[in-house]
């Protein structure tokens, strides 16, 4: 980001560093950028927000209680401001995989702002008017700020782009299951001939998954709403003046629209990251239901001639390289493969959730990571999902009717007429004979009007 | 279970097969018998008591609509509550790994009791007055009713075991938290120096976290309290009288004390096994906050003289075979054991949750079992955690002092005073002279009253 | 297992306990009892063998040199051998989540053999003329001996029981392959229409996966290969004869007859239990690769009527209980629930192998469990998968027919003739007027004797 | 990537679309960022280059076999090698959850390549004359050459990066066991104390452990080197010349120094993932091992007044944002999350592994993502690891012999003497009055020269 080579000195309780002359970070980031040169990545804006809400409040609070000078104050909040817009985002330099608890993230942001914040008041971002760890991290702790912007930001992804997506999926599924509704179908377990069913009860099936798959998913934003601002490194709120909690949380309602609160107890918020992990597992039941449903369309859209070919996808791309003309069901496919990756996610959060030790869990900058693209891939798959696929799809009612006209599970029908056993036998016969169910009742003169009409498909659904 | 040599002959669709001649179970569960000797494991009683709840509960709703003579359905009921008390548990013979769906699991209490209930009705098991697919599995399917066991197994469980323990841990947490309360200590973050603490702070976060979990888990009861019987084979209640849902779900609740209700819809239900996936994920959270619980536990205890010896653990056993004298955390190594189990077992019925097709998943055996067992482990495990560990816990005041104030992390209370920077070189110094941060501070005659009073731990907690 | 109700007093450092009178076992078995009412579940006989090959070569090779008196190296050997034989199975009652690392479970050996010696010598099993520790033990300690017994038992398993039925799996997809090569069917991509192939090609694949991980999973036996007797606690053999390891590792080589060795780095072999990690790794790999083929193979004998019906799987057992004539494809979703479990068990043991702390890693007793379970499923599941299903399978020449001359793919010939653009829009046209290629071109007036011969799906296998 | 707003024109067989004007993608790769904006990520450049040596390598056989004319072929091989490059780096747009199978991936390069190919030829990429599928995909379907080119990718990624990274760790591990032998310590086992040993000995373990993971994971590139190019879309070779196979793998080889070689089955090879899905697995084992390693060292380095203290780590940054001088483990923290991403990657390639239906697995972009980036993350955390911590790794001999003296575990020593039980008796009551053994026995006047010379802990390791 800086093209010239031209270097300042900055330091830190390590010694003297070389830093680009113009970035607004100082000697830790620096550190940081030496030291992890691994994945490449960086955490994402969301967080890199959040983190400047908490910044901005925290100087909020620290005015009001006369505990930082009212120019640094604003000059912070200014500061902050402009990281909550986005303005700084080049200077965000650290990597994902980085100083346990993100102790680098947080001086990044404590550092730019510290930087600009002199520079708003100085003109000079070599002033050092501003302290990033006694000004900027004023009454914080990595473990309560940077902790504190994980829930913020997947809070607020939630609320603004996971849940409103869900619920678009879920209203479609259940427009086509409307819509559906007329075509008869056969049923279908074990991937074995069943009893008569309609399309669209299939689809209400799906609708009503994600619904109660949508309600556990809202359900774990309770958890994301305690944050542990004033906890300071280990939840004992050392040296905090008593109204620094509710001031600071106030603050960051405020500038959230969202209903975060002080956590029921400091010392469990410091030593685990329950809420992250909770929300993973939750998106883990999403993305298990979404696999199957996925797989069930593609398994309906299979063919065109080789497979079932109840339903017909929308086509979006040609299908293969070498097979000209195939259109495969490439946004279901992409779906799946998003699903797999929530699933390898949940796994790692996890992981890492597992590694806490006494008053904190170092590896929160991977659980931030992956639990913030967890929720970047799912909100940005599932609208692709709804308009791309499942709100084109069509049922072929003349290849479902026709299923269901061959099922040998219609027998079903005459067990309470005949009995479960001799159904069994006649369905057998016609299985061998390779004839339909109707054909073995006429051969054997069974064909009465009770049986007829037990044998009709749409007093069975 | 039967040391004759005796057989007698029984028939299903696919023919005659040999039956042991005192057998209550037949031709199909003798099948599944021959078919499946794969892991030597039953289905828990747990889940046949389920079963047995809603057979009679079914055969009571089948009398009452006029589906089922009187006398054949006094005998079912019989049968099935003698089911319900155990007495046939010898006869519950299919393995754990058998038909998909349970199928085979289904048709072993149905010929059980319907071979019990036609002795009851004619003196010999052998009559055939009772039929097990007519009337004994009359208006269900398997993938309605052995579905519903797992929800009913599971729920009662959950409520009668799992919850209580989960509850009583808690509570001897809470009860430690206040009894360790006045033993201060230094806290560690990154397994490094950090400031201090009350032992029983630490404490009061374990019982917060369970507190939490606790929460989540019981919510997940409510999945479970939905059961899908008169959904059929796919959830068309194909022929189905109106009153058959109501009158069952009636008497299930009557039979257990639980408050069952239908599905919010049929189709969900029979497609899949959210609740159990929904359940194992929430015990996969209770397994993960208990490792690091019992983790953090094994740490502090760790010594005698090589660990920290901060807390005393009950000795409940000679610790190795090689080193006299030694004794080990060994109940809080079960614990973590359990853990590592149930956390495998939620990847089992993940794998089998995704495994679901169309109207059915026919994983249900492998998921009923890893779920039963899963409830079982920790129901089992807590209670000993509580008494035989947590309970006897002991704090170790002079170590836990000692290490309070040889902190490096006290010069944390110096930097409000003098700044970030400069605290941290004393914090180098006292480091690097390997003596305590006062004695750094008396040499550079820094201790002026306000700093002696900003040391004194008592003040940072 | 005892029926009377007396008691006899025993000993150990903790002081007295009682234990049934007629027990083998003594003071630590029964602490282990009393503190371990978890699971109901033991290890299995194959680990109690494991750890009886190991007491009697230990005492042989004790005896050699001199350290142990004849009499009563003896006696410890006969009373091991007779462990090894199943005699005392009854007399290992230890739970399997116990004392970590397996301490209990050496005990429990100790005391059995140690009481059964003394009984062998003395007539009285009270005289304890032998000891647990010093005479059983002597050489050894958990961390050895029980870790080394875990990879007896797992070479020993795998040698004589997996391997072989993978192989005998192997061999009959090949064979099957042979059989059903030549029926000619439409190969499905996406599980859409793509080009001709055979029947016996698709087992091909299948066959050949199985026996690259067959080769897979022979290699992770030798890392099990390696066993740490002489390690004692921490890698140190401390004390130990310098002859000990060679003899004991040659006594333990002629008593399992397979190629057991001393580890490249014994504390390597303490610090952590890779050949087991190793091990369910590879048995994941075979378990995604058994769900994939049954999966596969569920799908191509879906129907009978409304699926895709290419082959025919033997019928083993009725497949509905309210659906009479169905028939599912019940070993093949068997198979399938057993790779769940085992995947599930992996992340248990990786779970586990993650837990590890310094010198040891005490979740050994869960490790061996799950691993030996694994075994043992596999092992049981994969001979009735042979036998009741695979070697069955017949192929449905008419209906794998019918597909490939449907398949709209075939246009995949006609590219190299008139380029893929051409040759997709013949494709879409045959498509839209749902006819087939051959029509399309036919009208088009396109039928050239070169097109006809490309057509020819004989030409494109 | 174009800053303008003008387009052109392209064509496939759904229609005309929009591309940007200077592009050298076409109309498939359009609809592929059109139909998927999901995760702004790419796949890396080590995939792109693998698409571009069999692309080349393609061309080259096909020109050779006359099936392509000379100046196209000479042209798709320029166009291919400054894709290898990296000068096309940025016309590679479409993001890494895409249509199943890695159609869009494949039709990516194959326009890049003809587009540039064209220009080459005639001046300008609008000319067309060579065609993505007729000319560069000639004889490939995206199911041999995508699945090939993750092949290649990973194969080199291994041989040039993770494998040498592995081995300077394990090089360094075995350094620093040999420079730390000379001290001794306690070991521990269950975190509790045992028997002296060296503290090299525990790093002797260390490195053998990660030579062992190295050898499985340079096995599992065998697997990476069997590359179905030939197979077509199914594995049928359809309309392949017999020398085609031998002749692209011989030029594969000669591009990139490695034995490639064809499948011993070509439907294999098809139907499944099997070698990614084998590397991940060995991936988790390394990380399996790393947490273990890594957390074993900053247990070692915890403090420096409230832990273990036996080691020192170099500092790499300051520690903490609250606590001044503070200094963290902060790249073993580092290396212990990019081991839990790991983990979970392997769960997604797990997952998307048993995904495979018939003859391919449509998952095939998410696998090569995550088993590209777990090779990336690793390979340049490794080199991290080793040079900005282990190798600046001391041991604090004063604090590990203090413990050593200290130690219970020295009753150890006693056993061989006076027996297990006495012995035992005698740790305990150091352990009560809290004092030494030594001091225990000397107050019982028992420390003969026998006794004093078992105690020298020389003579234990």
């Amino acid at each position: 980001m800086n093209s010239s080579n031209e270097y300042r000195k900055e330091q830190d309780s390590l010694g003297e560093i070389a830093v680009p002359k113009h970035a607004y970070y100082g000697a830790q980031t620096q550190r940081a950028v030496n030291n992890y040169q691994i994945s490449g990545l960086r955490l994402p804006r969301s967080i890199i927000k959040a983190q400047g809400v908490i910044k901005a409040s925290a100087a909020k609070t620290n005015m009001e209680l006369g505990l930082l000078p009212k120019s640094t104050g604003e000059a912070i909040i200014q500061a902050a401001e402009e990281v909550i817009q986005g303005n700084w985002d080049d200077q965000f330099v650290v990597d994902v995989y980085q100083a346990g608890a993100g102790t680098s993230q947080n001086m990044n942001i404590n550092e730019v702002i510290a930087h600009r914040a002199s520079e708003l008041l100085d003109g000079t971002l070599e002033s050092h008017r501003v302290h990033p760890n006694d000004h900027v991290n004023m009454m914080q702790s990595t473990n309560d700020t940077f902790h504190a912007a994980i829930h913020l930001a997947a809070a607020e992804m939630l609320h603004e782009r996971l849940l409103p997506s869900l619920l678009q999926l879920q209203k479609e599924l259940e427009r086509k299951s409307i819509e559906l509704m007329p075509i008869m179908k056969s049923g279908r377990t074990h991937l074995h001939d069943a009893v008569p069913m309609r399309l669209g009860q299939e689809f209400a099936g799906y609708s009503e998954t994600i619904k109660s798959t949508y309600k556990q998913i809202e359900d774990t934003t309770d958890a994301l709403y305690e944050i542990g601002l004033g906890g300071k490194a280990i939840g004992t709120r050392m040296n905090l003046p008593p109204d620094y909690i509710p001031k600071i949380i106030k603050e960051v309602c405020n500038r959230t629209n969202l209903p975060f609160r002080e956590p029921a107890n400091m010392f469990q918020f410091m030593q685990n990251t329950n809420a992250p992990i909770r929300t993973m597992l939750a998106l883990k039941e999403l993305s298990i239901h979404l696999i199957k449903i996925t797989s069930d369309l593609r398994l309906l859209a299979s063919g065109p001639r080789t497979g079932l070919a109840e339903i017909s996808l929308p086509s979006v791309q040609p299908g293969s390289t070498i097979m000209p003309g195939k259109v495969n069901p490439a946004i279901l496919e992409m779906t799946h493969m998003v699903c797999c990756q929530v699933i390898g996610y949940e796994t790692t959060v996890a992981t890492a959730g597992i590694a806490g030790q006494l008053e904190i869990n170092v590896m929160m900058p991977v659980i931030a990571h992956t639990l913030m693209e967890s929720l970047e891939l799912l909100s940005n798959a599932l609208p692709t999902l709804v308009t791309k696929c499942i709100n084109g799809i069509e049922g072929n009612e003349e290849i479902c009717n026709h299923f269901m006209q061959e099922s040998l599970a219609l027998v079903t029908a005459l067990s309470p007429i005949m009995g479960y056993d001799r159904a069994a036998q006649i369905g057998k016969e016609a299985d061998e004979k390779n004839v339909k169910i109707k054909e073995i009742l006429q051969e054997k003169d069974l064909l009465t009007p009770e049986i007829v009409k037990a044998l009709n498909p749409k007093g069975m659904v």
